[in-house]
């Protein structure tokens, strides 16, 4: 801190700056832009095309080796307003994970948690701590902090996937954690039902007395399948008005978020349905499953509609509105820090007015 | 309290006791079986054979009018130990309900909480609050503290099922609220699926977003079905040994059990599997759905051993050894207070050495 | 089950009687009173004079040996609505106990549990699992369940004080477990201060980060002393309008009753104050500390007015109006089983209006 | 993006990290140190002497107003680590305040979460919502999250203070929000005790039956008073070995952390004590109430030694060991973000082996 940050005419006022200098000392009112109105986000409402993403990942399947540097082929979603730093949004990672046929990605784990949601194909298998987790399409898939997770490929087709984490967050948190896997290489491990939804998934409310501990803070059920979703989806569509089912992902066991850092939700949209105009405290990334429609994030200057189909992931940065409008029947994935901003009160949410865009 | 309760020989306890009579108030010394070594359990092992109920609710259908007195022809299960009191165990009554066909239960509520498990039969409807709730074959109702409730059957069959209500309970701390419904007449309805099925039975951890309210301390998926139910067992035995799978009714939502004071577990037993043997403080009251076996209850003098068949109810007293055997494959569900217990810092449980009597 | 408990006109119905009755089984339509519209609460509400109580506790430690029974010299409030039953309200046990100069009661421990409070003397010393806690005139000690307690008199006077144990609540349930203590003499320690309150008597909100395991569902501390209550009073009564403070004794820790089956409060009143007319599910018990006033129970036929000294221990059945008036000012320490019905979603409470009995 | 940010030499992977460029996605290969073996935490260990910045502070109060630039005078102790961030470590803000007799600081409110603590001094008020709240030597006062608060001076004589405040996990999390106060001037409002105080410091487990609403997520109590920690921290000393007490400050109706984002403890060490050496993940923040001693924190070559005295403001960044030494009697209050970490579920805690520069 040798050099002087504030400059001052006062030649009494200089003197001290460069005294507050030495002390690693900053005069509050110098600095400006601390505590603003409202959230000074600096991550800005975008999208990436998923037919893009699924050219890149192929082209990177084709010119990248799985084990070169980390032994993931990702490539990672890095929002404009960001300043290169390789993050959807202020607080999430987004991804392609792009897998080729016979490839495996072996073993790790680290703090950051992770989710993975498939727009398309299926046959990889994420073993969790061992457990085998087929992937198809629909599909979530959780891979918690500090477990254990590595991927495989028995197929000859090459597959692709989206990856979000909380490693920003944890970054922040100067809590990161890594470990390379007890193998150098991938289990091949596949079973016709993972330990996890054996156990976890026998229906709703439906619970094991004497069944595996539970793990702290996150829920126990590893994946969950499209075609329950689906279901679920359908059954609220059939007792609500409007044509806009939502659903969350939750602990089936105690409730609550699947992870402490990620919400996971998806909504269903009937053709020609508008959702409300909803903003929230933190960020959100959303990634369209199946049809298309129009999506709108922001207001103002920063506002941005986007066009969507499946595969491409929208950002959505904090207090930004959102709103999507379904042109075919639409199914939207979306994930969001939410949990956090809950936890530590920091959690608000404002339904704005119609943007006239969108009602015409 | 003019008779003196206690005697003296000498007069001056004597004038004592006559003091404390006069003045409502006993003296410990001669009080005793208050705080014994172990409870003092007044309910025994008992069996309520689903054959002889069966029989007793049809004459009873043909003899007695629904609506004699409560608007239910309900036969409530005695446990013989209890001094005639109505009770299947000291803290749960059970019974069997009988329905003909076209009959009609009009609305109620009550603050006890009751629950609707069918062993056999289907095409009655139970209204939950004006919800239609099928019933069918494995299906567990739940009709919670306080919500209104009706029956009615539009088929020509009659129907019979069980009832267990937290009656004794509620008795106890002084909190029995009864209101007749809002109508005379029971209402017709019937639905596709249930709105509470609708909402809520989307799948393992699939809950909705915005949906209804949910109410305080109880589940609000008010119907369990046995389709549903079968497959969370062969799950779970799928990937367990031993040839026992058991599983507990939880709120969908939030976890917990279904409702405050009534605890629900469905057990399946593949052919010639023995449990261990367990006993718990709080009394049990089980059912069986499928099956034949032997459920061993107590220990020494007061040890009973039930061969069981479809229909039978068993009452299993508080701190009584419980063991199960299946002959073919059973299905076995089970009702309890331990959540009372539990809340209340007094449950207790003890897996015991297993009776030479079912060891062979 | 030999003879038949209903009668009938009709022989058919004779017929199903007498089979039913051999079935162990009763007809719900010839059952009343079990389902009625408000609580049919059988205690009454009733006063045990302090003076009365005094005496008789004096008079018994003249005559009947501390070890006669129990190892317990002690005079149980009896309900005169019970039967005979030694309760002072359905769910809980009230009483009074008297130890003369240099006695001893040894330790026992039991499921059921008891608090202690004194109106008036000092001296003995109960120690709760070798916890030496002395007791003095306003304090609140806690022998909270399967805790073992034992109580020792170093000085020449006699001591009395209040019991309030859960015990019919822990019977109702078959619960009742009970150990005499591991040595037969009981303990004469004393300390200047006991180990629970030097951990977690240190002052709102302050509590140590490495201290003594935490005991499941109840307060780590185990006497509140009078000192200090009267503090809080005071505090409350600076800060609000109409001279009648309240509060609630809990667990300084993690928040929440003392106990999970007994709230304890404490209300002052300023001379001439009088307290809404309010009544709640489940019993009470209140005793006066200091002051005079009326206490009125009850409503229409069953309404009582007591005028109430120091010492004095009123019984407020379930769902009774209770209105207290202060003639000089009022210290009343009241205990009530709130925390169970709260647990199992049956408390309710209603402000009814003021009883013109009291208004003039 | 239109600069390309990685450099491959094959043309082929060079013109699909230009095509990735332009797609704002990021290939994870070639970026490095995102998931590290441990935490890489850019904050160091540091020492702010609170000689220093006593002497700055007056210098400050000489040389500028209150009113210029946020209506504060405060000194933000900047980590060296953190280029030029103001932050005292990577989650938390600490500063020293500085207020002139007779100045005030005007209400703002902010969604940044803040903890006074005063080292030296009395005679400040502080106003939260409106309550006012005096401030004297080892007094810690909260102003919470979107609480409006301000200060007022009503003697001559001038006041310094530390405060911390969770600015850079707000920030971090895209959620500040900020209000001037309905006032420009601030309120000079005093009070015998404020009315936080009089409802919710009445004493350990002594809390209000009818009192204010609960804020969500924090606790009531807005001051803790010295006198009383330093009883509390002399009665646990009274029943532990080892000369070390520690406790939390906490909320004193549901427990729980004083605010979701700050964890607050206050430790008394015996001259010539040694607390263990503990590392944990997550930033701490300490200062010197009473005494001398020495704290060394970090480990290897980042490990420092520092010598403190009353006032000493030190950083202790995310999973460096910690270990203090009491020379005379040590009065250490320390703040961390511990509950953010514990809440995600990444708080790890570690007790290392004693630094041999400590052990002589």
């Amino acid at each position: 801190m040798a050099t002087r940050r504030f400059e001052a005419a006062d030649p009494d006022v200089a003197a001290l700056y460069d005294k507050l200098s030495e002390t690693s000392v900053q005069p509050l009112w110098e600095l400006t832009g601390l505590l603003t109105p409202q959230p000074a986000v600096r991550a800005v409402p975008y999208r990436w095309a998923g037919k893009e993403l699924r050219e890149l990942g192929a082209r990177a399947g084709e010119l990248v080796p799985v084990d070169r540097g980390g032994d993931r082929r990702v490539l990672a979603c890095c929002n404009p307003g960001l300043d290169g730093a390789p993050y959807a949004v202020s607080t999430l990672w987004a991804a392609v994970q792009y897998l080729r046929g016979f490839e495996v990605a072996p073993a790790h784990r680290h703090t950051p948690a992770a989710l993975r949601f498939i727009v398309e194909g299926e046959g990889v298998w994420t073993l969790v701590d061992g457990d085998p987790l087929h992937m198809g399409t629909g599909d979530l898939v959780l891979t918690p902090s500090w477990t254990f997770h590595e991927h495989h490929n028995p197929t000859a087709d090459p597959m692709i996937w989206m990856d979000v984490l909380d490693l920003p967050i944890v970054a922040a948190l100067d809590a990161v954690f890594f470990e390379p896997g007890p193998s150098e290489q991938a289990r091949r491990a596949t079973a016709p039902r993972s330990s996890s939804e054996a156990w976890f998934a026998g229906g709703s409310g439906l619970v094991p007395v004497d069944g595996p501990d539970l793990p702290a803070r996150r829920s126990p059920l590893l994946a969950y399948r499209w075609a329950e979703t689906e279901r679920a989806l359908e059954g609220q569509l059939s007792v609500r008005d409007g044509g806009h089912a939502r659903l969350r992902y939750s602990d089936p066991v105690r409730g609550g978020d699947v992870m402490p850092t990620m919400r996971c939700e998806m909504e269903r949209l009937r053709p020609g349905t508008t959702t409300a105009t909803v903003r929230q405290t933190g960020g959100q990334v959303a990634c369209v499953l199946h049809g298309t429609g129009r999506i709108e994030v922001g207001s103002g200057e920063s506002a941005e509609v986007f066009d969507v189909e499946p595969g491409d992931i929208v950002a959505i940065p904090s207090w930004a509105p959102r709103k999507v409008r379904a042109e075919t029947q639409l199914d939207l994935f979306s994930t969001s820090d939410a949990p956090v901003l809950e936890a530590l009160g920091l959690f608000r949410t404002e339904t704005t007015a119609t943007p006239a865009s969108l009602t015409a």
